[in-house]
């Protein structure tokens, strides 16, 4: 019974990388369908987020069923309690390159992306990539030092998204409030997805470490 | 021993109920603010949302301190994950209705919301209002009918979001790209908002009932 549960235990972890595999393709080529207006990419990462969802439901009951039967404590009770905080991250950053996929379908067969914002697109999407690459090494080699990469990166996209505003609000900017809005709306996805890669990698120095470094404060 | 644990249970829930009359009144003053450029008041709220991050701090210390010395099992191990949850909804709500302060406060002596926008964003405030006092009783009640009316304010909520952006859309818009921006991320902070209240209400439910009817869904 015992081995059963450690066996469990373990593919929380293997199913938490499944994930980020996932949300990393996704944002890849949800990046791929704004920039080129390629709606079968577009379509292909609107169907597919469902087996993120899938994977997250599943995890989710195996965690609630886990801790029913087998009242896991201690370093078992902070991974499993820290492998559904996990879960709940990554399933929103799937559903965040979704939103970006959206977009792109929308505006099909035209590009959502004016071409003086393409540069800054292109870099977001491999800051996002790198990220979420990153947030899976992590939860799978629990190597703490990754975690504080990915705060570097972290500010990387901000700076990213100021720039856009900048673009923006320019005088020269000469494609109306239909682009703007949705270049707004991108922006904040992307932001909000490296936002989620560092909370699921400060869980995992919480895991290692048993402390939390991540306080919550004004953002 | 066993009676002070059970205190630390009960007082969970009290602090998750202050925390929800925190982040209503932080976005009453929040929408009040966007409404009529009030510098004052934005800024009240952008500096007492260190209060809901200092509750939620403390609350999350408490309940990973009290799985490690009590170790919960069953409904009591339950309550402090579902616990954990609702406060990280929470604290990300407290952190929305900051982010519309702020732009209250980036637009300041103007209006960031145009005249024909005003009864739209007056009635996303009042929904929001609405749905974090439902949350606040279902949470203190465990009443879950309450829940289900929530789901239905979500609903009014996302069509008061299309209705913002079908004004922003049209041919009458005279207010430049500034005021879409800013139009369309109130618009996503309103949104999000719902979606947390929701999303704590559904954790209450699986608290009374022990299942859990809110498999994520592509959105």
């Amino acid at each position: 019974m015992r081995d059963a549960y450690h066996d469990e235990l373990e593919s929380l972890t293997d199913r938490l990388v499944e994930m980020t595999r996932l949300v990393r393709s996704a944002m890849s080529r949800g990046t791929t369908a704004l920039l080129d207006a390629d709606l079968q990419l577009a379509e292909s990462v609107i169907s597919q987020d469902a087996e993120v969802d899938r994977i997250y439901n599943e995890l989710e009951s195996s965690i609630y069923e886990l801790m029913a039967l087998q009242q896991p404590v201690a370093v078992d009770l902070r991974t499993v309690v820290t492998a559904l905080r996990m879960a709940s991250d990554l399933e929103r950053m799937g559903d965040l390159a979704e939103h970006i996929a959206k977009i792109a379908r929308m505006r099909h067969p035209d590009s959502a992306i004016p071409a003086e914002l393409r540069d800054t697109i292109v870099e977001m999407g491999a800051i996002a990539e790198n990220l979420i690459t990153k947030t899976g090494s992590c939860i799978a080699s629990r190597d703490i030092e990754l975690a504080k990469e990915l705060e570097e990166d972290d500010d990387a996209m901000d700076r990213l998204h100021r720039r856009l505003f900048r673009v923006l609000l320019s005088d020269n900017w000469s494609h109306g409030v239909e682009a703007a809005i949705d270049i707004t709306l991108a922006g904040r996805y992307y932001e909000r997805y490296a936002d989620h890669a560092v909370r699921v990698a400060q869980d995992v120095v919480y895991l290692v470490t048993g402390s939390r470094t991540d306080d919550v404060a004004a953002d």
